[in-house]
């Protein structure tokens, strides 16, 4: 099983997370851009830290949106999107190289993932440009979205991740954050979860009943408190459950 | 002859010069990376009309700086001037790549074209991260520069240009742009000197003398008014004289 | 009658439309904050234009989006929008200050334009920023949008904008720029069109009914071909029937 | 004695220090205004914390770099500078009069701040640009700094702060931090000099020596860590020794 997190959410002085924590914990890094955070220098960081513990190089592609944090949904041409996704992963594809890595896979991120998951538009243009860049370069996404549906279409390798503290619905969808069962807040139900996916790919859903999930890759966070101590519990009871964690890519 | 101009300089709704017009006037294009100008879809409409007309494609690399164009010195250091480059490197190679085109050379832009001429320590900076990026990758600068120097001892091939409508000093130097001769207005001037450095390797001095300029490129301009028609004439002039237009790299 | 014109909409290097000969022509000029466009340096040059000719300077709020030119629609949140509404205000009525001129109302531009005729979210952050920042400053947008209903409601002077080259339905909105009808391309049209606004309140719609619309103030355009020709013939006309061309503030 | 910290340096989703706490130990708050760090959002939860806590707010203005957080020096001409300056003081003071507050006095930030010590052209500049803010805005500032002299010299109330954690030269400068005593370590030693600063306006040089210094506003820290510990021992320390806190402005 793969983990997968947000990491490289620097910018200049400011700083997000503890990357050097996180960059021990997961198989998978989602290195921001540069577009909705990130610079070169934190893009730099992160790989070098990717190369040497082995971690798999994901280009978290965002809107361009410091201020917002990519967390804005923007319209956007077909021309522009398709631009800014080359861009970036054009941009981080240059500084991994620099330090012996590559990029491994793409995830969107914030806005621009929820987006893609309804607007066919938008998803065509990311998946134009990934294609563009590399037809053969695999993509992470949720399960159901357009975004995976149209770049498995043209030939991508696609994976699934799941969210092991979020709530689902009976559907295999989750649970909106506006309701209760959103978010699953105690560590221990989280590490159950986790193992549960891993080992049986299914988990119980906020009715109780049982919903089997498709999950190539676990979500974890590394930005809240207490993010990487329940990143290093979901890891250990992985584990300790007998899982292997090695990245999907 | 190579004749190259700084295009692919618009900004989203914002255009700089006629690059319809330029792009079939050089046999090699200076393509803005979005730091000081550019933005994906104009480098992608730049990289476009490069490969149909077979004009190469060189990363003008610049300083975060899109309110001053790139044209203010600013302090960086090693790390964030290294970052930088890098970054655009690969921002405009994966947009080259999308089109069928490539980054042939690596020419820096404005403020930092200047500073790099003497300051060895922001000099170092880019160069280690064109060799980074691809250490046979060509780099066109001003004869004498530290640029060119850094970059040629570590092995990349080196190209000098030569200022068409820029007076030059008996010790083969620009004439300071503060002084008189700083620039030559006269059209058939600026011809003949296109013509004289592309046969014979030397221009007239401001005081008269005859001095030896190396010339891998004419740098031609294409964003002031009547610039695209000096451009133009330029060509014409070289070709009557039988010089053959043809990229460097 | 007040005319109004998108001026002072370059970015440092970059220019848009010929403001030189607009600010001549216009009695109220709505000057870009520097977030879709505009920097300090035009501002300056923008508000120096407007109090020399004594010309209505509006603050031109809009997204902070330099690359799509404040045209792409946004979610932004109370907190975020109604801050960065200050933050224009704020910056554009410095620097008017400074050259002995004032903001004088506000009118959003763009995307932002466009989406609070019917967002009320926006709407109400883009109002409660401009009543805390000054209570009494006049308003000018659509008839019937959201925007200028908040704004009425909370004291701030309404006025009313009409488009001299655009075609009208006949319930008096504009018709959608996706179908047949939606500019009036012919010169002449325009200038007998913003006549009959100016003197009688209406204008032949698309179906050739005559339908009444109000407009203190008409909206016209000055960074396309034969814009400055066109606004000039409009302001002809209007003077030539009789009409004087006033601000409405 | 006033006692002043840089706050409101977050940015987005970034933060920077702690300025819950620092803004209950301070009298006067350095703002960033949005150029090398601050949002409007921040600058408005940075206004009202000011307002609620009886707390002097300064517009820290400096250079447009956020992914330098102003710390990179930058060749500007006079009128970018200038109006970069006046851009954000009324960008600050829009944002502080919707909340009740207003800007108190200016401290320019980082590399501005340090440029500005000796370098006339850019120090003009600023003085020019709060000039045409407000004639008798008062400045913050380093003693000798030729911009607190030509703030003087056109009738700004001018103040001088000293740093209570940093070395002193026996000619009453700064230790270079490439030297060693460039900076005080010790919590015991920052305090003893602190006080010494506030009741008898001298402290112990590297050398031992005793110089005069003038203060009438400490300059303390809150982004290390530690910071805010040592920023309320400073002021417990103060208050210990009889010293009143209070806002120079």
């Amino acid at each position: 099983m793969d983990l997968n997190a947000d990491l490289g959410e620097g910018l200049g002085s400011w700083t997000m997370g503890d990357d050097a924590a996180m960059f021990r914990l997961v198989s998978s890094a989602n290195v921001a851009c540069g577009f909705h955070a990130g610079d070169p220098v934190t893009m730099l960081d992160s790989c070098r830290a990717a190369f040497e513990l082995d971690v798999r190089v994901g280009a978290h592609v965002g809107y361009r949106d410091l201020h917002g944090f990519g967390r804005r949904s923007m319209e956007m041409s077909f021309d522009e999107l398709y631009g800014d996704v080359l861009y970036q992963l054009g941009a981080l594809d240059g500084i991994a190289h620099a330090v012996g890595a590559s990029v491994d896979y793409v995830k969107p991120h914030g806005a621009l993932y929820n987006r893609i998951v309804h607007d066919t538009d938008q998803a065509e243009a990311v998946v134009a440009a990934i294609q563009a860049y590399d037809p053969g370069l695999p993509v992470l996404g949720l399960p159901g979205s357009a975004f995976l549906r149209l770049a498995g279409e043209v030939g991508h390798p696609v994976f699934h991740e799941a969210f092991v503290d979020r709530g689902y619905l009976p559907d295999g969808t989750l649970v909106p954050r506006s309701q209760d069962g959103a978010v699953v807040h105690d560590a221990g139900a989280v590490v159950e979860r986790a193992v549960r996916l891993a080992t049986r790919g299914e988990l119980e859903a906020v009715d109780g009943s049982v919903v089997r999930v498709r999950a190539d890759s676990l979500c974890i966070h590394g930005d809240t408190p207490g993010a990487v101590e329940l990143a290093a519990a979901v890891r250990k009871g992985l584990e300790d459950a007998g899982v292997e964690i090695a990245p999907f890519a």
